[in-house]
C-alpha cells in the first residue's frame, strides 16, 4: 500500500502542522498544543520517554504519531497525538503508525497503551479504528472537553 | 475541629515533603514526582492554571492539595495530589482541603473535577472518601500503575 513509517524528525514539523490543520479535526488551540507536544517529543527524545514516528505514503508525509511513557507507572504508555492527512484516510496510514508505535514501545517495556479520544459523533471513525485495532474502552468522562463532548479512554494490552 | 485551609506557599515545601513521607502511601519515586508537581504549582501559580492549598490543624501543617486546569478542556480540572498526615486522618482535613479546592476552582470556572487513584485494597479508604464526597467512578484501567494496581478515575460535577 506504499506506506512506510520512520522516526519523526524536526524537519517534519511544518508537514505535521499542515496535516493537523488539513484534518479539520482540531481547533486552533488544539493544533498549537499538538505542536507543543511534538516539540517536546523532538527535544526530549527517547531519553525523556517519548516516541514519535512519521508515515510517508508514496513518498509524501501523510501523518504522525507521538506518545510517551506514563509517569509513575511501570509499563503504561500514552498516545498523545495521532493524525493522518485526510487525503490518506482509509489507506492504512493510521494502522501502520499505530502498529509501529506499539511494536516500538513494547520493545521499550510497555505492556499497555492508553488513548483518550472524543465521544462526539464526528469522532466515530476514530473510535471504530481503535475498536478494530484491539483497544478496549476503559472509561468515559461526560462533558470532559466541553458540554456534550465526552472523553473516551481506550486501553490496549500489548 | 480546628482545621483551617489557606494558600500553599514555598515555605510549606519541607512540611509537605514530610507529610508525603509520613503517609507511607507513596514510593520514593512518587514522593519525588509529587514534589516536582508542587514546585511547578508554586512557581507557575494561578496564572499557569494551578491551585494549591495547605491545611493546618491546631496550628500545625496537616496536609495539602494541588491541582490544575486540564489542557484542551473548557471547564475540567484535575486534582494532581492530595495528602494528609496520618496523625490527622479522620479529623476532616481531607474533606476541608477538597471542599476548599472545589469551591476555588468552581470560582475559576471549573464544572467538574477529576481524580485518579489506585484500585489497591490499601487505597480503599481513599476511594470511600471520594465516594462520600460526591465523586463518581468514570473509568478503571487494569494494571495501570503496575500488575495488580489498577487506576480508578473519579469525576465530581460541581
Amino acid at each position: 500500500m506504499g506506506v512506510t513509517v520512520r522516526d519523526l524528525s524536526s524537519s517534519d514539523r511544518a508537514a505535521a502542522a499542515e496535516v493537523l490543520r488539513a484534518s479539520k479535526a482540531f481547533t486552533v488551540e488544539e493544533v498549537l498544543v499538538a505542536l507543543d507536544v511534538l516539540d517536546d517529543a523532538l527535544a526530549g527524545g527517547t531519553a525523556a520517554g517519548y516516541a514519535a514516528f512519521a508515515a510517508e505514503r508514496h513518498g509524501s508525509f501523510a501523518g504522525y504519531v507521538c506518545g510517551g511513557s506514563t509517569p509513575l507507572t511501570e509499563s503504561t504508555w500514552h498516545v498523545y497525538w495521532i493524525c493522518v492527512h485526510p487525503a490518506a484516510h482509509g489507506t492504512g496510514v493510521g494502522q501502520a503508525l499505530t502498529e509501529h508505535f506499539e511494536a516500538h514501545v513494547r520493545w521499550r517495556g510497555a505492556q499497555r497503551v492508553i488513548v483518550e479520544t472524543s465521544g462526539r459523533p464526528d469522532y466515530a471513525r476514530a473510535r471504530r479504528f481503535y475498536d478494530s485495532a484491539g483497544y478496549r474502552p476503559v472509561g468515559r468522562i461526560p462533558d470532559y472537553y466541553r458540554k456534550g463532548d465526552d472523553c473516551v479512554l481506550y486501553c490496549k494490552v500489548l
